[in-house]
C-alpha cells in the first residue's frame, strides 16, 4: 500500500477535474497517458513480475472442452444473474432485474435483460401465433410470423426502462440496496423488426383514429393505449433482440417496441393492435403507470422516460480495496434523444466533472460513461447527473420528491447516491 | 397467389433500382411508403382479417412461466445453433460457426459467436489466472484479473473474422453449403476492456521493441506476433463481451482484441505479451494464416481482413415461398474502417443497386444492409458487393482466384453467389 500511494503521487494535480479526487476524463485516452507526469506507472495496480513469473496452469496441461451449439457464461460467473421480486403464490408476476453492478458496455446480453411480467411468460407456438391490426382501418389484417418476417426490417439499439425503475428513491429512508435492486429495471439491446408505420399504411388508417390499443397474448392480456403519432414515428414490431429471435421473457415471438417510452407500453407477446379515436383506458394505464404529483393530481399518459444517469461501479456490494486509482463507470439514457453530457461528483454534488462517453452515443439507447478517480481513502459520495440533447438536466432527489410528493412511484429519475466509507464499503444514501 | 401478384403490380416501375426486381432502398423508409402508387398494400403479404379473427390461444388461458436468473432462447428456436467442424478424436480442435441465416441486426448474441479453438476451451479459474507483460520493457508486470478490472476501460463494437472464413470459395466446384458453413466464421460484439497502449506505457516499452508475442493459456499455447504499432493503436485487453464477462469459448477471463485483424491474432485466454524486436515466427503464423499467391509466393503478415459483404437472407436452406416481395438482407464489414457502400445484384452481377445500411455504421464492425426485392418467380442469382471507406471494392470470385491460385485458403473475401430456382430453392453457385 505504501508503494502504491507513493506511485500515485506521481500523477500531477493538473489532472484534477473536480473535488475529492475526480480526474480529467481525457487522462487515459489513447496517446494521453504518456503526457501525464511520471507516465501511467502512477496507476500502481499491477505488480512487478518476478524472474520466473508464470507457472503453467493445470488448465493449460490438457485439451479443453469441446464446442457447443449454444454457449453459456463461465461457471465462475454464477452470481451474474437477474434477481426476481414477486408476490407470494404468483411466481410469474413481478419483475426480474439486470445486475448492472457486474456488467460493462452499453449492450445488455439477452439472458440478463430485465423482465416485467403481469402473469408469467407464455409459451407461444410461433407457427400458431397471429397478430391482428383492426379497429379504425380500411382493411383489417392478420399476420403470421412467417408473413411478418418477409417484410422490410429495420434495426436500432434502444433501451427499455420500466416506469417503476428507481421507485425506491421515493422512500423516506434510503433503502439498503444496490444498483440492481434500485435501478435494474432498465436494459439495452439491438432490436430488429418491421416498422409499424408500414403495416398501418397497409391496413389504411381511418382519419378518425388518433390512438391505438396494443394487447399481449399473456394471461394478463396486458394492454396499453399508444398515440398514433408515436406509432407512425419510430415504433417497431420487433422480432429480433441482439441478433437472435426475441427471448420468451421479452415477448417471443414478437413485441411492440416504442423507443424511449415507459417499458410496458412496448407490449410483449403482441397479439393485436386496434386503431381507436381515443385512449382505451385499460387497467394498466389507469390503475398504475401514471405519475402522482405533490398536489394530488395525476400526470397520466406521461410516456417518455426522462434523462437519468446511474453509477454502476463502484456501487453497493463492490467494496473498494484501499486508496488509489479507480474508474467510476455507469449508464445514462434519455427517452427524448441522445445523452449530451454526464457529470460525476465524488463529494455529494458540491463539484462535478464531465465524464467520457463511450461511442456510439445513440438516441434512446444506453450510453456508457467513465471517469478516472483517485480515492484518497476518506469518505466520498458518488453521483452522476445526465443532460440530454434537449438540454434537460436530471433532478436531485430532493427536487423530485418536492415535485412529486411522498407517494411517487413511477418515472423516478432522481440522482442516485453511493457513499464510500473509509473501509471501502459502498452504501446507498440520500445526499 | 393470384391475389398476391395482382396487388404487387400496383407498385410502380419507378421504384426499380436494378435488374431482376431489385427495388429502391428508400421504398420502405418511414414516410416513404405512402409515396408508392397504390400504397404499400402492394406488399400483399398479410391476409385480410375475418370478422372474428383471433381466438384465445391455450397459452393465454393460464399464467405463464416464472422468472429465471439467466434466460435462454425459446424452445422453438432449437435449430439456431452453431455447427462445429473438427477432426476425429479432437473434439475441441476446429471451428464452430454462427448461423447467420437465422439472425438479423449487427450484434451476434454471445451464445452464437463463432469459435475457433486449437486445443479446446480451457476451464480457467479467474482468481488464479495471471497476465504477464515482459520482454523488452523497463518494468515487467503481472496482472490479476482483479487488478486489471480496476483500470480505465473502453468499449467498442467490433467484428472478429477467422482468416479462414470463406475458404470454401477457393474450391473448384461450388460447395453445397449455406451461409453458416461458408461465411459463419465472422461475428460481432461490443467488447469492453483496457487499452493495451495504457498497459504498455506502464511497463515502459524499450525503443528497440517493434513487435510483441501474444500467447494464450489454452493447451495449444496459441501464439501470434503483433506489430507494436497495432498494439499502440486500438488493441484492447478485453474482459467483457456484449456487457457480460467474455464467454469461455471466446477467451474467458481475458483476450486480446485487435479490431479488423485476422481473428486468431486476438489471442484468447491471454496469459502473456512479450515485447520483441521482430516477429517470433510461431507455428500459427508460419504453418498457416498466411496468404498463398498464384506465383507460389506467400503474403505473410497480411493482417487486416479486407472488405466483404454476404447475403444472409435469402440463402441456402431458406426457400422462397412464391413470387412476390422479399427483403434481401446481409452483413458487410471491413478490417480497414467503415463500410461506405453495399451493392446488391439479383442477376449475377450484371446490374447493381445500392442497399440501405442500418445505423450505426461503425469502423471495423458488422454493418447490416437491406434492399427490397420483387421476385418474379424466375431464376435469379443474388450477390452483394462491399466498398469500404478507403475506396476498396470487394473482388469477384474469378478475380480472387486469378490472384491467389487454386491453393488459396486464407483471407478469401470474394463475392458469394446464391442462385434462386423457380421452385424457390436457394443454392450456392459460382457466378
Amino acid at each position: 500500500m505504501a508503494e502504491q500511494r507513493t506511485r500515485l503521487s506521481t500523477t500531477g494535480d493538473g489532472d484534477v477535474a473536480a473535488g475529492n479526487g475526480l480526474l480529467d476524463r481525457r487522462l487515459f485516452l489513447r496517446g494521453g497517458a504518456a503526457a501525464v507526469g511520471g507516465g501511467v506507472s502512477g496507476l500502481g495496480l499491477s505488480a512487478p513480475a518476478a524472474a520466473e513469473p508464470l507457472t503453467v496452469a493445470e488448465w493449460t496441461k490438457e485439451p479443453g472442452a469441446p464446442f457447443d451449439g449454444y454457449g453459456q457464461p463461465s461457471r465462475h460467473e454464477a452470481k451474474v444473474v437477474r434477481v426476481a421480486t414477486n408476490p407470494p403464490n404468483a411466481p410469474g408476476t413481478g419483475a426480474s432485474r439486470t445486475p448492472h453492478q457486474f456488467l460493462s458496455g452499453m449492450i445488455t446480453p439477452n439472458g440478463l435483460h430485465f423482465e416485467r411480467s403481469h402473469s408469467g411468460i407464455p409459451d407461444i407456438d410461433p407457427a400458431a401465433h397471429r397478430f391482428l391490426i383492426h379497429g379504425l382501418v380500411k382493411r383489417p389484417l392478420v399476420f403470421t410470423l412467417e408473413a411478418l418476417a418477409r417484410y422490410p426490417m429495420t434495426s436500432r439499439i434502444a433501451f427499455l426502462e420500466c416506469a417503476g425503475n428507481g421507485q425506491l428513491l421515493f422512500a423516506k429512508e434510503p433503502a439498503a440496496a444496490g444498483v440492481q435492486a434500485l435501478q435494474g429495471l432498465v436494459s439495452c439491446a439491438e432490436w430488429t423488426g418491421v416498422s409499424l408505420a408500414l403495416l398501418l399504411d397497409e391496413a389504411g388508417v381511418d382519419p378518425k383514429a388518433q390512438w391505438l390499443l396494443a394487447e399481449g397474448a399473456d394471461a394478463a392480456g396486458m394492454s396499453r393505449s399508444v398515440p398514433l403519432a408515436k406509432a407512425r414515428d419510430d415504433a417497431l414490431i420487433a422480432l429480433y433482440q441482439n441478433g437472435e429471435r426475441i427471448r420468451p421473457a421479452n415477448g417471443y415471438p414478437m413485441r411492440l417496441l416504442l423507443p424511449g417510452y415507459q417499458g410496458n407500453m412496448s407490449v410483449k407477446w403482441l397479439r393485436r393492435i386496434k386503431l381507436t379515436e381515443s385512449p382505451t383506458m385499460t387497467r394498466d394505464e389507469t390503475s398504475r403507470y401514471s405519475v402522482l404529483l405533490q398536489d394530488g393530481r395525476v400526470a397520466q399518459f406521461k410516456f417518455p422516460m426522462d434523462a437519468k444517469a446511474v453509477v454502476t461501479q463502484p456501487s453497493p456490494g463492490l467494496a473498494l480495496k484501499g486508496a488509489g486509482l479507480y474508474e467510476i463507470s455507469g449508464l445514462a439514457w434519455s427517452g427524448h434523444g441522445k445523452i449530451a453530457k454526464v457529470e460525476v461528483s465524488a463529494d455529494g454534488g458540491q463539484s462535478w466533472a464531465p465524464a467520457a462517453l463511450s461511442e456510439p452515443v445513440l438516441s434512446k439507447a444506453l450510453t456508457r460513461f467513465r471517469l478516472p478517480w483517485r480515492w484518497s481513502g476518506g469518505p466520498a459520495v458518488l453521483q452522476a447527473r445526465a443532460t440530454d440533447e434537449t438540454g434537460y438536466v436530471q433532478p436531485t432527489r430532493a427536487a423530485q420528491v418536492a415535485e412529486r410528493g411522498a407517494k411517487g412511484i413511477f418515472h423516478c429519475n432522481a440522482i442516485t447516491s453511493w457513499a464510500v466509507a473509509a473501509n471501502g464499503e459502498v452504501k446507498h444514501v440520500y445526499a
